[in-house]
């Protein structure tokens, strides 16, 4: 069934040894959607469609705009940009204040993109990756362990992400872990740029969670050609990767694998 | 073993019907980091401490606004402040462009706050809670299972977050799923306040995964009393849910949990 919430794609899927071309494979929906108030862009939010209105409302709450629903005019989703767009107006607009958002999602309202499609404000330039390098699907296999056995603050508090830069021989280079996926990997790059290591043309990068846009973007940042996940993709982080000519791996666990982009870097490896 | 990515505190465990008063756990750190790039105060991010210098450096490369160890002239941690800040400055400060940040995670380096501790950057101010409700362990134990039943795109994906509001009985009153934990959380509150049911007084939280600060923050803008997880909290969930009078449940799993705050909630189940 395809709902707003996924979309079901083609995906090469590894298993007992050998590669099934192109099953259908229902992946989440990622999608960016813009919340404006009173006019001013307050935040642009990467998430699932579907109930856009209260998630709105709940962020305004969450971020002390309002305090009840008597504090909402109306909330409604613009037919244009795909629905990408969420206007709330206020039953008092003069009581709008955006400063009282939290930093962390704060946005100038006089940034000069509020007229451009939404993905844009999250998306930056880099360029699309070259290398051809290649890597067994065996050693991929065997990656999950070995970063298993270096998560330290994950054994002891079961609390946070990981992830790690192998080589294509699937030796295990660096790990960082963090309570957000984004700063482990934040963290894991920045090793790399420091030790002027830039770019990582020939890196496996191993992600203990989902793989959303963002953490697609950062590996591209890097110049990562494969990236691999224990979890499951976005549609979003799906379509960048084949954009970018990145290889995507998700639900890396056992002795299976879905590819959903760039399978040209994986090795089938020959049965016995 | 005690690290900066972590900290050991009482914990009151549940298991096998008993309450197990004041085991010690060890939690996953979150803390503030402020990121400052030539005197612009261009993010606060809610991290584990550790390899501070690297997560600014990844930042600057992820968000375009370096390309290399050498557009860096220097990252230094501040000694005040806790270490909460990190200051970068260029090797060319006249090409730094902050409206290049995505919006995601620019804020305006006018806003005021710089000075201030970064965690009230990211702090709102929300009344604590006040409502003595309570519920039964053995309720607690059953709400996993009926989340996961009501869990559809997650069921098809193995992609999304999920969280739901039941009520004190253990009925499940509505479920949302997003790619975001933010985002799912925020459509269910959302829900509740265009429904005018807020405050949630006489709810219990569950989340499908981590409990971060924010998430906390979220539960009380609602008025939540319970907040219980599958998965682990942070110190700084821990923290902010006992200073607000808020039940902080983790590691709801099977026939176990950890309560991490407001252990009164939790009525203990006489065993036969």
């Amino acid at each position: 069934m395809i709902t707003r919430q996924s979309a079901v794609w083609p995906v090469i899927r590894y298993a007992a040894g050998r590669l099934e071309l192109e099953q259908p494979d229902q992946v989440a929906a990622e999608e960016p959607l813009e919340i404006r108030v009173e006019g001013h862009s307050v935040a642009v939010v990467m998430r699932t469609p579907g109930h856009d209105r209260e998630l709105a409302a709940g962020f305004l709450l969450t971020e002390n705009l309002v305090r009840s629903t008597r504090d909402i005019f109306e909330i409604t989703q613009c037919g244009a940009d795909e629905g990408q767009v969420v206007k709330v107006t206020l039953r008092n607009p003069a009581a709008f204040d955006a400063s009282k958002l939290t930093r962390n999602v704060f946005s100038s309202s006089s940034c000069g993109v509020c007229s451009k499609a939404t993905i844009e404000a999250v998306r930056q330039s880099f360029a699309p990756i070259t290398s051809t390098c290649s890597v067994r699907a065996e050693t991929l296999l065997r990656l999950p362990a070995a970063l298993r056995e270096k998560q330290e603050t994950f054994n002891q508090t079961g609390g946070l992400h990981a992830c790690a830069l192998f080589d294509l021989a699937g030796t295990l280079q660096e790990v960082r872990e963090d309570v957000g996926r984004h700063n482990a990997l934040d963290k894991l790059i920045g090793h790399a740029l420091l030790e002027d290591l830039l770019p990582l043309h020939d890196q496996v990068l191993l992600l203990s969670g989902r793989v959303s846009f963002e953490m697609m973007q950062k590996a591209l940042a890097a110049g990562i050609p494969i990236v691999a996940a224990i979890s499951a993709p976005t549609t979003l982080a799906v379509e960048f990767a084949r954009e970018n000519n990145q290889t995507l791996i998700g639900f890396l666990r056992g002795e299976t694998m879905n590819i959903y982009s760039g399978a040209e870097r994986v090795q089938r490896t020959h049965l016995r």
